[in-house]
């Protein structure tokens, strides 16, 4: 078949362009860096918000809504927090007709607003933990966009919680970071993730600490996916989000914020796409598995249909493809632009041998299977080609890690990968040595994949690379 | 107990925020006519969102996301659409720290995007009919805000569709009418509604036919909850919405669209709710029943918690209220307020006659039953209670409506509820003179409620009211 994309050798941006347009994920939109999601796009974005929301409820946060427009005074409360993020912001100057007394700023993200409710939700420590989400659209303006990588508007979900100690947030703001973000990166995306912390300079604006979860795109680079943060005492000292301890004295609550958005989903092609299109993991797919009917003869119609049924009784996540009046060939193309996971394909043919094609995505392999088995043998292959992706996905980013010795080592490693040096090696100057190759410390990390408690200790790791 | 509500028949309005305070439903936003969902609000909503949302795709439409910023010029392509919205625009004029050179709206509606990219990806027949919705937020600048009800800026889902003739389109746009909203909001929510055509100066700025389901409010009100528009050829004309016919000539598509937003959630609250609070219908309740602990005394807390695993096994949404520390009377206070359809009480009292004390919300009436038989009765009671409130809600809702034969009657009969007239008495001036009074024609109905193709025809019934 004629390859319908750009291989990832010859121009990896450009293959993943070609992915989103053929594959019918998603396009620009027509204010600059704003992005439309198309069905398939939105489907697998769907069964994202599915997978984390789950695991967001049973970390015992509820959802909640807060409004879009944020007032422009309350971003300047928090000094840092409005510094880092006035050059992104989009302001509404003109409401119902009229030039507004004070601008309206659409959220970038919701500490502020949520600050501001927070303090009236929280009278005594009987209140506390408060923990809220919201999946919502935020607004940060981008010079360079690139569509779910960066773009002005995204879709994201944003925790922000309030405790009373700040053992307490820091303890949630990892729990959220393993139990729900990596948890879902590894075992839902099948993306091996470095979970680590943020140095100084590449923390949230605001934070105290800010925890991460960074994948490794098939290119070598770096991509953010998921970020925790303890925020102390900041947003609650200029927001004044206080309680009433046991003893009757009134105490600063300590919070964290927390977000994962649309960008996954970039992730996702970047971590598993390959020259043939999207590879998507059997248990974040829309459609597990396809049906494809070679040929409406011999009755091939039904048994494809009746074979459809089954998987689904199977609770499979399965689709009939019939569409006989369009090419075999086109059609195949299609599903494996689209990344489905196994296909089976029902033509006259095999069925004269009593049999079916199943065709695995992340392999290519095909076997001849007997129809009567093929439910049984598909439901075992989704579980089958979840594991190999992890694994393989897992092979390639240790492959592409590269232990050194020296800021050059170094700067030369992340040319193609990742690299982990001694903490000591990068603290202070290298850090900004790095910076300007373009090279960034992604993460920290203690000895055997701890989260280190501060910067401070000289047996932590930092993990380089350059990043989307 | 003390009432902690205004009573509805001393303030209705008053009434109503008390309960979306008491409850802690929702709150206003910092900025004037945005609103804050606390997770109870948001809670409910969600459940609409999944009902509604299984209906939609159930009618064989897909969900995408289509940017909030729309560029300002889009909107003034469809003469009437920019007229009906121009007055409610917030409007970007600043973005990323400089001034824009187009001004960018945010979406009060998405027809003119979406029909841009519809034009893009609609080539043939065969591409027909395409079918979309889009879960979002949207903005439309109000004076007179009110939480749920008017809100500058609101959660809703809304549809789009394009085909190939008028019929088809027509068709559609009833579909969604009846077996989304119609079929929800009287199966889901236990309300009663009426379902015809708005007057052309009801219509929706830009269509040709608006068809509507209206609410009627326990204060005598209307609420319109769910509106589906044909919008003819307008939007594919100027938005160049064009499609090969199997001749291979090109032709203009007719489009729909379709919309239902949080405002069901002031609806469900104005329709169902009374001098105690909300009361919510089982079949949309989060929490559908509620184990209250009276006392933990006796194993009372470990028959509680027994009883509801046993209620949660049998598929009921149930939550255990085992926070003793705070008074009994105070909690079920709090549980009636959020209105859950069945509350269990089980205390060392009761248990020591072997039995728990179940009682209905719709109602207030109250029950011992044998412990043995406590979950069987009560998912029981759950069936009965969703029946008994849809009845109940008709009955007043036909209370309410009198049928007159003049348009001074039909304004007396608006003070305390629906007027049903001929529309030949109202047609013309007559729906004039009552707007001047506040009251508008709310829908058009032919014979046995069918839906009119036209206004023209004479055998069509006009219902007016006073509207939210």
């Amino acid at each position: 078949m004629a390859k319908v994309l750009t291989a990832q050798a010859d121009d990896f941006p450009r293959w993943y362009q070609d992915v989103l347009a053929k594959a019918q994920l998603a396009e620009n939109g027509p204010v600059r860096g704003t992005m439309v999601i198309r069905p398939y796009g939105y489907s697998i974005w769907e069964r994202m918000q599915a997978e984390v929301d789950d695991r967001i409820k049973a970390a015992g946060a509820e959802n909640a809504y807060f409004p879009l427009f944020i007032p422009e005074s309350y971003l300047r409360r928090e000094a840092q927090h409005v510094e880092g993020f006035s050059p992104e912001l989009a302001v509404v100057t003109v409401g119902g007709g009229k030039q507004l007394e004070e601008p309206i700023v659409v959220r970038p993200t919701s500490e502020t607003v949520i600050g501001e409710y927070m303090a009236r939700w929280i009278q005594s420590y009987r209140d506390l933990p408060l923990l809220l989400n919201s999946w919502n659209n935020v607004v940060r303006w981008e010079l360079r966009p690139r569509i779910f990588l960066r773009t002005t508007e995204f879709l994201w979900q944003e925790g922000h919680t309030a405790h009373a100690t700040r053992a307490d947030a820091a303890a949630y703001a990892v729990r959220i970071l393993r139990d729900v973000y990596e948890d879902f990166m590894v075992n839902v995306l099948a993306m091996p993730v470095l979970v680590g912390r943020k140095t100084v300079s590449e923390r949230f604006a605001g934070a105290i600490n800010t925890l991460t979860c960074e994948g490794m795109m098939r290119d070598g680079k770096a991509l953010q996916m998921g970020t925790s943060h303890e925020l102390g005492q900041n947003f609650a000292r200029v927001f004044d989000i206080t309680y009433l301890d046991g003893q009757g004295d009134t105490q600063h609550c300590w919070t964290t914020s927390w977000g994962s958005s649309t960008r996954m989903v970039g992730g996702l092609i970047m971590t598993h796409g390959d020259d043939d299109g999207l590879v998507v993991p059997p248990r974040l797919a829309p459609t597990q598995a396809v049906v494809l009917l070679v040929k409406d003869a011999e009755g091939a119609g039904e048994r494809a249909a009746a074979l459809a049924r089954e998987l689904g009784a199977a609770g499979l996540r399965v689709r009939l493809d019939d569409q006989v009046d369009t090419s075999f060939g086109r059609r195949a193309t299609d599903w494996e632009l689209k990344g489905v996971p196994v296909r089976v394909e029902v033509g006259p043919r095999d069925l004269a041998q009593g049999s079916v094609t199943v065709v695995r995505r992340d392999t290519g392999d095909k076997q001849q299977v007997p129809l009567g088995e093929a439910a049984t043998r598909v439901a075992a292959l989704v579980d089958r080609v979840q594991a190999d992706m992890l694994a393989a996905a897992v092979e390639r980013s240790d492959a592409a890690i590269a232990d050194v010795a020296s800021i050059d080592e170094a700067a030369q490693a992340a040319h193609v990968g990742f690299a982990r040096l001694p903490w000591p090696l990068v603290r202070g100057e290298g850090e900004a040595q790095l910076a300007g190759k373009g090279i960034t410390v992604r993460c920290l990390m203690g000895p055997d994949g701890a989260l280190p408690a501060s910067e401070d200790d000289d047996d932590i790791v930092a993990v380089v690379a350059r990043a989307y």
